[in-house]
């Protein structure tokens, strides 16, 4: 399995295959988060955030353009396990006034998923001498945190409220 | 499989099982870390995130008793997902300069599913008016957002330089 050869270049790599995959997932997840919210804030955060997404899938071909290598995912088991959470979420507390609370969290779970991932991979691509990658990733990491605020807010205001009222 | 009377206390109770089944999965998961770990530094690290991990542990047994109920986990599939990857890199990379690299991505994408998910129950604790939960909660959030900030010192500095040497 391991290769004493493989070096940082390849674990940039694979992550980057890692988060491909994860963004392509969370590209199909964010439409029935949206469709499941019940506060209208949240829909249009989740909407909005889908956008960006795409961009983020952008910059991500971007950056396997620069490597000369083919832009390919690579089936991630943690984001995976972090959506089958949001899924779960969705069924049980269907109906119930701490659905958007529990659409929320998921969420959150899935941008510090993100956060952690591209703070990982700017940091490689400054040791490898990459500039334009550091600057796509630190675009992206920016977007990401941005969110998580954003998201953390709604947490804290109006559609938790309303759950706990 | 919903309950429309399912509310937030629920949420909150499902979600400190997530976390608590988490931090047992990581309590396991840290010495095996420890152990591949070439740098001293990140050795040191992680033991000593497993003995903060022990705390963390005991502060959400507090939690339970708090609200009356016992000490139970439930399986988070988000965290075996993390964790799976963290044990493929270590499978993928053994032996090769880059290991420490991805062992400090590994712990990484942990703390801040941990720091996501402390975020949101701290945020709904407040809500329910649990005073005390509140504040274990945040002790614990506060201690993982600084054992990311130092796992983030590492990797910028001596572990990931001798990997990219």
């Amino acid at each position: 399995m391991a290769t004493k050869d493989k070096d940082l270049n390849d674990l940039f790599l694979d992550t980057l295959k890692d988060i491909y995959f994860a963004e392509k997932q969370i590209l199909k997840a964010l439409p029935k988060m949206a469709k499941a919210a019940t506060s209208d804030k949240l829909r249009a955060a989740f909407e909005k955030h889908g956008g960006e997404t795409e961009g983020q899938v952008e910059r991500l071909e971007q950056i396997f353009e620069l490597l000369g290598k083919p832009a390919r995912g690579k089936t991630c088991d943690a984001i995976m396990g972090i959506l089958d959470e949001g899924k779960e979420i969705m069924d049980e507390y269907k109906g119930t006034n701490a659905l958007d609370a529990g659409l929320l969290a998921a969420a959150q779970a899935v941008e510090h998923y993100e956060i952690s991932r591209y703070g990982t991979l700017k940091t490689w691509a400054n040791e490898l001498g990459m500039k334009d990658a550091v600057r796509l990733l630190d675009e992206t990491l920016k977007q990401e945190k941005t969110t998580d605020e954003s998201l953390t807010k709604l947490a804290e205001t109006a559609v938790n409220l309303a759950a706990a009222a």
